[in-house]
């Protein structure tokens, strides 16, 4: 297949994860490869966590946008205006694809960029826009084409989900929060599009105008942030069952399209209430689907730069995949069965027989197997006598603890069918 | 832009939701307009949910997929051999794409049938086959084709899910519960497939075979099912912090890709022993990504429908859809301003002044606006003698309640910046 020569324009932290995932292409799924036909920024001699000398430099990213060594033009700039849109323009023109990045142009210039991008026949794709690393945009457009949504809502800025989350959970004021957000980098040094709800509300935008096939309309979106927000507020709406977060959301409703971004309170329980942090997560309702939940980074150069990468994968031709999205030069892997001998902590529930010393046997069997116990649980025996036990060990080997087991059944030590059920430990 | 002709081969629960959405696609975003050019199944007069009367009717499967009047070929039978895989192969071997919802069929034929659909220059689509309409076969596929997958896991069968989740609520045993699910419909009448695991690792295995570009061999994937569990495996689980769940998995090893089907036991705070009753969960953890969880109806008519159709809107040429996935048949919408006058229970967190009957002024404010209060909570005055106050309304106008703080305000009852948020009422 032939190479796809990008013209990456912006390097800060998501263009310079960019140029990482092309240079480590080979571990990923493209469908063939991509190459990196030309770069420029504001600096061309800043220092940055990848080198760009190898790299054609071009000094203007709309003359870069329509130079004829450039397949694909990846605006990485940020702004609404200015040479982000002047670029995006010239590629669009000059018949090239674009990706960008870039929310804040599409929620205020999607409509006639994507009127510019059908006329000439090309691909604008902004995956990356919205929740970072969470694949939403083309999950929403393509996968769940076949439903009437009637709602899209979530946590879609994570610097405002960190705020509240950290207030809450440490009792400190707004003001010291947003400071140890910006020494950690989890907000910028001028904080306002985040905490002011406009960050979110370009994603909610940019989702609504999918969702709901309306003409993106930046100007009817309603938002209010977390800026000002009080301590006082989040502890005393989790005193009362609630919890605040700040929301996006996008309602279909007899006079049109309702896109709002604004705190509110969730009950505990809801599910949206248990996501903290800088996480993102966006519910889809419609009909006939039910909802559909997606949850992950909303930010950071991996994830935002793994997400532009995945609508590059979208524009190499023929438009056929193969079906499980194979291609000649990604790693070789097989399938082989478990080796069977992996360390994990395990859970056991079993019964003990109706004797003395069986207590004794147990912990003699798991010893001897080199099988500690993490923590023992045993109820009063049923009417057959046995008392139903449950334990938790500490890591072992697989056949470290089936071979005990199996030592105890033999020995009648446990009667019944013990179950031996694996521990998760990590993330999942 | 010209219809696709579908022809369905199945007309169950799926078949006939697919028909369904047909008739009432203009509510749908598809690329374009879809028809019914045939349909078959086991018996022509069984009674449906749909009438099928006016579409053509084949008599053998392998027939309609070769038919020139069909363009793309719907396989919605079931069964890993038999028509279901004669049917597939005579459609790919006409050049038609196939979508199908049959997990068994690409489990366990999966790579030969890929290759089929490569050398013909086709697609070959299985979005329904994992995880009903939770679009996570085209996100790991596409939009994910940009990370280094390490691990794929989650709950990917409604049906065990549903089994343990009610045994433990409910302390009844197995066999009952499983009874009842036959009853509600969400077990079969023969629950093998399901309750054996082996259902769940069809689906892992497709997950597997796309997210580490291995061949797909069912032959290795390790199954163990929730056949035979018992109350006391969940409640002695349960009691030692831990929840257990049918999990299904494909992890990277170092000597190749191990997918397994397994009961685990998860700590209680992990975010996927929170998925209860008859959901799908998947959890993508990859370089440079982090992780991704989607969430959603694993299995129904409608949801699994929907996903079919998302293959379909695929499959319209040429594939550069508009940039927000609008066509000109979509159902017109626009964005417009909240209307502000909308009925909701409101959060209120705000001071009360330090002098007597602030209380009072409070409820009288609030009842002149017709706004009852449903919790209220009350801290002891701080320095500056003001009480801090946090309240629940029961739903009323937004109007209303901003009415009366606002009275309340000029009274100087409520002092400093009353903040008054909406409470979610919704799933969200």
């Amino acid at each position: 297949m032939t190479a796809l020569n990008l013209g990456i324009a912006g390097l800060g932290n998501v263009g310079c994860g960019l140029v990482e995932l092309v240079n480590r292409q080979l571990e990923l799924r493209l469908p063939g490869p991509v190459k990196i036909g030309g770069v420029t920024a504001r600096s061309r001699s800043r220092n940055r966590a990848v080198s760009i000398d190898e790299f054609a430099w071009f000094d203007s990213a709309e003359a870069m946008a329509s130079d004829p060594g450039i397949d694909v033009f990846v605006e990485l700039m940020g702004g609404s205006d200015g040479p982000a849109k002047l670029s995006v323009e010239a590629a669009l023109k000059a018949k090239k694809p674009v990706v960008t990045a870039n929310k804040a142009l599409i929620a205020e210039h999607g409509t006639e960029l994507a009127a510019l991008a059908e006329e000439q026949g090309v691909d604008l794709l902004f995956e990356a826009a919205v929740a970072g690393g969470v694949p939403v945009v083309r999950a929403l457009r393509d996968s769940l084409s076949g439903i009437s949504v009637s709602r899209v809502s979530g946590i879609l800025n994570g610097t405002c989900n960190f705020l509240t989350t950290e207030m809450l959970a440490t009792g400190r004021p707004y003001d010291e929060v947003l400071a140890e957000a910006q020494r950690l980098g989890y907000a910028e040094a001028d904080p306002t599009l985040d905490v002011s709800g406009t960050d979110a509300a370009h994603k909610a935008a940019i989702l609504s105008a999918i969702a709901f096939s309306a003409d993106v309309d930046f100007s009817k979106v309603s938002i209010s942030g977390v800026d000002g927000i009080e301590l006082q507020d989040l502890t005393f709406a989790s005193r009362l069952g609630l919890m605040v977060k700040l929301i996006a959301e996008g309602v279909r409703t007899a006079s049109g399209v309702v896109c709002r971004v604004e705190p509110k309170a969730l009950p505990l329980d809801h599910p949206i209430a248990q996501v903290h942090g800088s996480l993102n997560t966006v519910r889809i309702e419609g009909d006939p689907l039910g909802a559909v939940v997606m949850t992950g980074p909303g930010a950071g150069a991996g994830p935002t730069a793994s997400a532009v990468m995945g609508d590059i994968s979208k524009l190499f031709r023929p438009g056929v995949r193969s079906a499980f999205g194979r291609a000649e030069h990604h790693r070789k892997s097989t399938f082989v069965e478990p080796a069977g001998d992996e360390r994990s902590p395990w859970f056991l529930s079993a019964a003990l027989a109706d004797r003395s010393g069986t207590l004794a046997a147990l912990s003699d069997a798991l010893a001897s197997e080199s099988v500690s116990i993490d923590k023992l649980l045993q109820d009063s025996a049923g009417e057959d006598g046995a008392s139903p036990i449950g334990m938790v060990t500490h890591a072992c080997r697989e056949s470290e603890v089936a071979q005990a087991v199996k030592t105890l059944q033999n020995q009648e030590t446990l009667v019944g069918k013990p179950r031996l059920i694996r521990i998760e430990t990590g993330q999942m």
